[in-house]
């Protein structure tokens, strides 16, 4: 499952650790982005990990599960890591 | 269409004139997520007018775009935005 998590986290040290955590799941393709390929069991890990670690009234952490056949098209303007398959991007 | 834009934008003013400009194309969810319901003329213009502000090395916009249908489930930790159907989101 291709998970999309982006965040808003405040608070720097909570930010780092966040994104440290989401660097053992996938791959930082901008600065509070990351593109994940998870298990359920990933996902749930994933997930219960953020959760013992966010400020619910301060952070913001969003979780986009597209099944891989629905990412129709990505478009990136600008630089881009790109971390599928190359029919999911289109580039300017 | 639901379209997903992410951005890092190193620049303040760029940032911010990109920002205003999806402002008129979407929902800002963080602080650099924008979720938008568009038209593909719509897309069209949206990208050009971003192509014509961006600065290729500098700057990385991305721009996923879902199929109504396939966007399984959002999670949201912390405070966040609903925009879609609430079917879409569960909170913890």
């Amino acid at each position: 499952m291709f998970i999309l998590i982006s965040y808003d986290i405040p608070h720097d040290k909570r930010r780092s650790k966040i994104a440290k955590t989401l660097e053992n799941f996938g791959k930082r393709v901008q600065y509070s982005v990351f593109e994940c390929q998870l298990t359920d069991s990933q996902l749930a890990d994933v997930r219960g990990r953020l959760t013992a670690l966010v400020v619910p009234n301060e952070d913001s952490i969003r979780f986009y599960s597209l099944p891989k056949d629905a990412v129709t098209a990505m478009l990136i303007l600008g630089h881009g890591v790109v971390t599928h398959d190359p029919s999911f991007y289109w580039t300017d």
